[in-house]
């Protein structure tokens, strides 16, 4: 039995997606950001970084979306979830994953969390100014280069799907219409229908 | 035969390394950053991130250092540098990889390159101020939940050390001395006896 820890409207919503997609036994258990119980002791002793996502297995936590995804899809092989008999397009994934993770999602952090970098407030303000380019000229990247379609990857749906569809759901908080970008925006109402989707987005609401 | 192209002082250092400890057929390219040669339309061609380290493989391109990392350890099996066979372990080796570029690089980052989220000069004297804290940070976790010793993930050289040593390298021009941390500063040494650093080290300079 797996254990995911999350928060709504977090990252954690792209493995809590994949967990459903690979028909995983798991429990989602929520942490309480609004009572800060991601800086708990309890919740430090699971993952000493504060953040989720975490996900408690048999043998020990694992953090950070990009190595959730992939394990998900490991121990979860009849779900094929990802190329892992195909070292280069496994790469590729793996790049696409690293992009979302530390490009992306730290271009869309500024906004919200730009106190982890800064502590003025002038310099908060300057950096959610400039949020909105920044998350453009990644979606400008991702679909001018990364997305293949119909899926993230190309034919087969993949681990990649979800981890897109939480970061593009943030777009319109962060300044920029998805309608910008088409594809992108056909891409995150195709996965809107899929009952995966739909369970896990009822669950964490 | 590979191609890599980097740029010194860049976390390309740690595929470098990853590509010589593996004993792998490869050629380095540089590419001049005084030149803006990243930007250049022949670069953008291979990169369109415009950004180091690229890899290019006979079936075309790849990207982002933890995909990097993981590319050469699978095509280079026999030198064993990840746990490729051990689901858990090898989520283990990748959540570690994942934090150095989406958390450690990205807090380095904003001391030379602050001017990715924000405008203003005094916006990036702050993020500049606050990096040494957040290096230090980010070294004492590091050092406290995710370091095992005598390498990163224990007993067993990995790709992670390579770029573990790369993102310590960083630590004295971020204002923070790596004797605060005895036992990356223990392994940074450790590293730079190793042949294959030394070499890469000085093909790179």
């Amino acid at each position: 039995m797996l254990t995911l820890y999350f928060a709504p409207g977090t990252c954690a919503l792209a493995t809590h997606i994949a967990l459903e997609d690979a028909g995983a036994e798991y429990v989602a258990k929520r942490v309480d950001f609004a009572q800060a119980e991601q800086r708990s002791p309890a919740y430090l002793a699971i993952n000493p970084k504060g953040r989720v996502p975490a996900l408690a297995t048999p043998r020990g936590i694992i953090t950070e979306t990009p190595a959730l995804l992939v394990y998900v899809a490991q121990n979860h092989r009849h779900a094929e979830l990802a190329p892992l008999d195909d070292h280069f397009a496994f790469a590729e994934l793996q790049a696409f994953a690293s992009y979302l993770a530390s490009t992306v999602h730290v271009a869309h952090a500024h906004r919200p969390r730009g106190g982890r970098w800064a502590d003025e407030a002038i310099s908060l303000e300057d950096m959610k100014r400039k949020t909105p380019a920044n998350m453009r000229a990644c979606f400008e990247l991702i679909q001018a280069h990364l997305f293949r379609g119909p899926w993230a990857m190309g034919e087969r749906y993949s681990v990649i799907d979800p981890y897109l569809f939480t970061l593009a759901g943030w777009l319109e908080g962060d300044g920029v219409d998805i309608a910008e970008f088409p594809v992108i925006a056909g891409h995150y109402r195709r996965m809107t229908e899929r009952p995966s989707v739909k369970r896990v987005l009822a669950a964490e609401t």
